[in-house]
């Protein structure tokens, strides 16, 4: 249960130090919830914690709020990466929010062989990430990626960075044998498209040394299921779950 | 990536025993897939396993499908149960699909004093399910209840089944923690609604000896979200996913 409004800020928050808000959170503040000057809200920006702050000034398109008191330190675990090809729109804005919920500290969009969708809107999905965090009492933002290649992602993937590969041809280890003694800060996980990964994507895999192939079970899970699955799975055995 | 149509069919499955198709099915058979006479696909029921078929005839409101091999018997390990207080609409038909998908033998909509829904259309709950566990190669669907109450759903439930609360108030024990040693088919999970459980429905749970309080993390989860990564989590570390 959400302790009054938070709003994610970009610029510094420090004690006694206003800050401007946007003109859609402005908006929000005042014409959506009614707010004034003097009232109480929640403010983020990822790395200097939780503020209680209060509005000094608002007017149809902006607004100065006065951080008062840090309620929280930034203390964050840190999450897990997901790689995803793209799904239809709201598939994929659906990952998105749940992701950030989740935790996750990387979202990467990625075209493989089978993609069907085109380029991803960075600024949306960002704006989905930020509507989410401020939702789920997250400190911090995912840092949302444009869309790349699977050749890219995979040329530049940290090498001490466990990849795990969802998928559903049923050729992996299974996902919670997989993360036995893993911390899912130091993974990652990459869905395919809705056909699968090709033949050839799968024979890259196999001959990367940070890439594991995981399976979820006997049922086809659809790819948001899939992303979003391993990702609780991986905070509940591996994460800032326990 | 499913194996071509999978439909899910009321009557008995059995080699040579023609089936009648719904109006609905025919017409996406038809009209939709353009498939004809002679052409393949698969069925099962919940009961006989999955069956190659072939539609003997077909028009625009009817089809006879001709059950031919049974492709595979019908095992499949028990699942979770889940209650979930109803939310707004897509967030009610996207529990059942991904619930189905992840597993879920039945699904109970509850009435918590904080539920602000009304009451859920079942049939409609069942056709979101049904095609899911088409499109999931389920063999079994889950068993869709009527919306009941929060005191109906604690009186009748079975002694011998572990309810898990999804308690985001932060009472509770981490959910991998408390799955350590259960089996996902013979326990439950309860979700609330929005505004969470009331105060006399937590010292209620208190004192059920089948119920346990869990906590899914830092976060504040959606109610959707925590009821996903329940199911997800119990299938992965205590269920049919190793």
């Amino acid at each position: 249960m959400a302790a009054g409004i938070r709003l994610y800020i970009d610029g510094d928050l420090a004690e006694g130090v206003p800050v401007a808000a946007s003109a859609d959170q402005a908006h929000y503040l005042g014409r959506v919830m009614r707010l004034g000057p003097g009232d109480a809200v929640n403010l983020f920006n990822g790395r200097d914690g939780e503020w209680r702050a209060v509005i000094e000034r608002i007017d149809k398109r902006s607004a100065d709020i006065l951080p008062e008191t840090q309620t929280r330190p930034q203390v964050e675990a840190p999450g897990p990466w997901l790689a995803f090809a793209p799904v239809k729109k709201t598939g994929t804005d659906f990952i998105v929010q749940k992701a950030t919920e989740l935790g996750a500290a990387r979202l990467i969009p990625v075209a493989t062989a089978n993609t069907q969708t085109g380029r991803t809107n960075t600024d949306r999905l960002t704006a989905t990430a930020v509507e989410a965090a401020e939702q789920c009492e997250r400190l911090s933002l995912p840092e949302v990626s444009d869309m790349q290649t699977l050749d890219a992602l995979l040329n530049t993937w940290p090498d001490d960075r466990r990849l795990f590969i969802l998928d559903e041809t049923g050729g992996g280890v299974p996902l919670a044998q997989a993360l036995a003694g893993a911390n899912a800060g130091a993974a990652g996980f990459l869905t395919g498209p809705e056909g699968g990964f090709s033949a050839p994507e799968l024979d890259r895999f196999a001959k990367l040394s940070f890439v594991a192939r995981v399976t979820l079970g006997p049922r086809i899970l659809r790819a948001e299921t899939a992303a979003l699955a391993a990702l609780a799975v991986a905070q509940a055995v591996a994460g800032d779950w326990n």
